[in-house]
């Protein structure tokens, strides 16, 4: 068991902000200099794995790419499977896919249409909640094979976008940090 | 400590080969299924972390980004940092970065200029070790920031393409499988 607040603390320090990434005005929020800091790490994980470690999850679902770096480690300490959604192409057996828009656009996610079986209960993570087009697309895809959403989990969620709004109504949103300067 | 033969059976077993991915002529080994049956997922993990415990590493580094899967869970295991090495373009803040050569073309790679201090023991994980271009271009952003590279860590060697050859002398390189049917 961590300290909630203790680890939220830390591993708020140590996100690093890049200006005008990856376009002009935009405050990019680096989490890498986290996973770098063994203790930041460390705390991300086991404040996720303290939440559901009593909530008979079979599956953890990782958002390509950032969310892979939260959800297997996830996956390990819980002892259970991991889950891949990624950008088109990338998935060598069946799928199906789920479009989204963007600002200007739109784009795409993919699933193993065999990745998870109906009523197997499932965490989808991503390091980001921004404007939750692409939690809503993978939260879609997973409605669609018929597994359980026990919750929706970021390490950071900027709420000032208003991402939650976009997820599917009465889902468990499970955001570690929320709007980090 | 796991059986080192147990776990190979295990994960070997867990293997899709999928015919004429992502090109026609090339049998793709799907990694998709190892990962989400949480026992082949923990036992290259454990695999992995009893090979590495008592080494002093400080860092695992993770190839996007079927790497970054493997290596998270393993960083964590072994209470250390994650370091991520990506496609162009990807990463925020300033990069060093590698060409290497394809069949047809180059690609390229990028780490961060500051994500490993000289000196720092780490090591390098990816699923596969086919024919060697991308982890011979880890191999030299990580020599290029100074790092000592314990070893080079793949789940899979596909030994008929001599991907070994193409690595640095004398590098310490870990396959848990070699040569899957």
């Amino acid at each position: 068991m961590v300290n909630a607040e203790f680890a939220k603390e830390l591993v708020s320090s140590k996100f690093r902000s890049i200006n005008d990434f990856p376009k002009k005005g935009i405050v990019f929020k680096d989490i890498t200099t986290v996973i770098k800091d063994k203790d930041a790490f460390k705390a991300v994980i086991s404040y996720f794995a303290d939440k559901y470690a009593d909530k008979n999850i079979d599956y953890i679902v990782g958002l390509e790419s950032r969310g892979f770096i939260f959800g297997s480690a996830l996956a390990d300490r819980l002892g259970c499977g991991f889950i891949v959604i990624r950008k088109p192409g990338k998935l060598p057996a069946k799928t199906i896919s789920q479009e989204y828009e963007l600002e200007y656009g739109t784009d795409c996610l993919e699933i193993h249409e065999d990745a998870i079986e109906a009523g197997k209960n499932v965490v989808i993570i991503d390091d980001l909640l921004a404007t939750g087009g692409t939690a809503n697309a993978a939260c879609s895809l997973v409605k669609k094979l018929g597994a359980n959403i026990i919750a929706v989990a970021f390490v950071l969620e900027l709420a000032f976008l208003n991402g939650r709004k976009k997820l599917p109504d009465n889902i468990q949103v499970d955001s570690m940090i929320i709007d980090v300067d």
